[in-house]
């Protein structure tokens, strides 16, 4: 990726995408490297990521993306560090903690997790805003604390810095106010890019599908999944994708201090079924791509064992002390933030809960005050609800369905009103969705286990 | 066309014309506004640019956008003026130059020309740059001389003030560097703002086809014709599209100076035979849409009996005078600018002309300084090229093909080698391709005259 830059010009790398031809690596990394340098302008830019939405990349056009976003800033080398480098990343969901229990519990289970995460989007938490719910945590440590907190617990959860991969920072931007967010090939190369940035050798997508989800529908988010895989393999990377459920929130808490606590609750042994389940396996993943385990079912039972044994639970105790944080609120979730008051949603039809809107449940979180609807809010980490019944269950009138965890009367009457809207009751309970839909990537064929 | 533009967000703009969907008139004119008074950045408006041209248009969205540019500035009102006022708008091609001999014309049968025209763009020739090799023509006058040589001698030829559409000069800037002017929905309505700002009854469009021209293809040309048209019609004008033929340039002279000679020549009478005749069909469509004649028919009739009386000619004398021009250049074509040299090209095999690359004759001028290679480049008027033979005439080895008017040796050598490999010689002549492949328009089945 050295190519003289010395004749690019941008016009003609944005009427080649117009009309459908393919860019080469070195028009790409052309582009990208004028871009983040302040060489070309803006418009000329969000003229191209148009014609990138519309018609669409080639698979090595989407790695020349990836890698050129990739190297326009720092890529951590790690490989001082004896341990495998794994990490998980989501496509971003509703009641989506794994993070806070996979960290921890792939570490103690010998491997390095360089974790570098985002804040909340949309509707959908982030695994920063839930990090800062714990008195003291620091996300924003230099990368040579990074380091040295990896080297020593194994683990280690950060926001972006402004070293890694700035291109990304720059197109995202522009593409936040030029329409030209949804397209899977700009969506790839901005995961892929700051993830492999993090120098890891193995990675585990998890691309969430459902009424929660950024990709509504099964085969667009089987679609994303595919073209990360295949541009994670093509540097050089272990790669998989599970497609998984958010067509109801993960678990039964929503809210960053209440995520901590299920989180807390799960690397205790505890916890509800759903989301211990989808941490086993996404963890599973991990310890078999970071070669812990033979299999993925060998990587679970591992895992099953490093949880009873509270071993997970120590990493995680670990790692926050050593980030700064409290690590008292494991044994005492009092000394998290707390909302001043709660809510209780009771049933007004008896029935089984046959759908939930998720989106509309996540919508309700920010409302309450738990995320940003814009940029610049700041996020009330005490705030968020707690579902009694879930999709199958069945619920009388009266029976409680959700508690709303608020500091607004007005918030939490709008959030109150978005919640009974979103649960749909019927007199039968509905066919039971599969945790993990679809596994992706050429790793699966080694250890071709059925869930 | 008042909707209120307060609630207007440039992203749900972008983002509906990525997806396809249908934009309202007051969305289309709140973008148009907005950009035009600077307060959305060109980053936005390229993106929806780009998105426009991959998704394209529908008719009532084109008429929206041509109606929006137009309003962006001052709007002519001739209404002052007794006689319909009528205007002929070409695509551009090499040899194109009809404009100086119909706006007199025209104006000789009692209508009224408000001629507002544009400058050479690539290989092709602009009635500005024609204009202005005859010493002392000005056509930059402000909008009140336009108006006095206008209602004095019934037309006069300028070029775009700074109160005509300015939001096409803002956005065809744009689209300049952000490949996005191939867009037939975006050309329609760049040409049609502008002209229908001159405050004209009635249009009569000039589409090339060809090799010479901008749409190569008669498909593309027929589409851009039928959308002026509609659009046209659906602002209340009458307008009539003619698909010409572009294969070889019209006429028999190329370059500034030499093109005024060959218009002054079709006014005396003489001059080439396809020139004239495509003036004469032209012609005729303008005064029959301009009521002038009662069909096209009699308007070419018309028009030839005001050339064989010497009253176009004379009306062209006139608007010379009055627009600050030395009139003496009608009678004495060495008043015009002179090239210091002249170079004959003779054929090296016989046979018939089969073809000639239209688009390399055009950029043969442009390099010799008839045009411009950049857009600061100043044009040298006396350069250019005159052919003694077009296509499907033989030529002997040694007969004359063409002869260069130069100030340059070097660049009179690139002319050369480029007016050479662009004739092809055959064995036998090819058939004759028409002048006009097809006429557009409702207007037509009114005096459904053939040719």
């Amino acid at each position: 990726m050295t190519a003289s830059t010395s004749t690019f010009r941008a016009i003609d790398v944005i009427r080649k995408k117009r009309d459908g031809v393919e860019l080469s690596a070195a028009e790409i990394e052309g582009l990208v490297n004028a871009y983040t340098k302040g060489d070309i302008p803006d418009y000329q830019v969000s003229a191209w990521l148009m014609a990138v939405v519309l018609k669409g990349m080639t698979r090595p056009e989407t790695a020349a993306l990836t890698d050129a976003m990739l190297h326009s800033g720092d890529v951590l080398d790690l490989s001082s560090l004896p341990a495998k480098k794994v990490d998980k990343h989501s496509t971003g969901g509703v009641g989506d903690k794994t993070s806070l229990v996979l960290a921890p519990l792939a570490a103690a289970a010998g491997l390095a997790v360089p974790m570098i995460s985002g804040r909340g989007l949309g509707h959908t938490g982030g695994t920063l805003d839930k990090l800062e719910a714990i008195p003291g945590f620091n996300v924003n440590l230099p990368v040579a604390d990074f380091r040295r907190v990896l080297a020593t617990c194994g683990c280690c959860m950060i926001g972006q810095t402004a070293e890694i991969a700035p291109a990304d920072r720059k197109l995202y931007a522009l593409r936040d106010v030029t329409g030209t967010v949804e397209s899977p090939y700009l969506i790839c190369a901005s995961i892929m890019s700051k993830k492999l940035a993090e120098g890891i050798d193995a990675l585990v997508l998890d691309v969430k599908t459902g009424s929660g989800a950024f990709m509504k529908n099964e085969k667009d988010a089987a679609f994303l999944a595919e073209l990360m895989v295949e541009t994670g393999e093509r540097m050089g990377k272990q790669v998989v994708a599970l497609i998984t459920d958010m067509d109801q929130p993960i678990g039964k808490m929503i809210g960053n201090a209440l995520e901590v606590i299920e989180c807390i609750e799960v690397l205790q042994g505890k916890g509800p079924e759903d989301l211990r389940e989808l941490c086993l396996e996404l963890a599973g993943w991990m310890l078999q791509l970071g070669g812990a385990s033979k299999s993925v079912a060998e990587g679970k039972q591992q895992s099953a064992k490093l949880i009873s044994s509270g071993q997970a639970l120590e990493k995680f105790r670990q790692m926050i002390e050593l980030q700064g944080g409290d690590p008292r609120i494991i044994d005492d979730s009092k000394r998290l933030p707390q909302a001043q008051h709660t809510l209780e949603i009771a049933g007004t039809k008896a029935g089984y809960i046959a759908s939930m809107q998720c989106e509309q449940i996540g919508t309700a979180c920010v409302i309450l005050g738990g995320g940003r609807e814009r940029k610049e809010d700041s996020v009330d980490p005490s705030v968020g609800i707690v579902l009694h019944k879930k999709v199958g269950d069945h619920i009388a009138v009266g029976e409680p369905l959700a508690t709303i965890h608020y500091n607004s009367e007005a918030k939490a009457a709008r959030a109150q009103q978005l919640i009974e809207a979103s649960c749909e009751i019927a007199q039968e309970a509905p066919p039971k969705r599969p945790l993990v839909h679809r596994t992706i990537g050429k790793v699966e064929s080694k250890s071709a286990e059925k869930n």
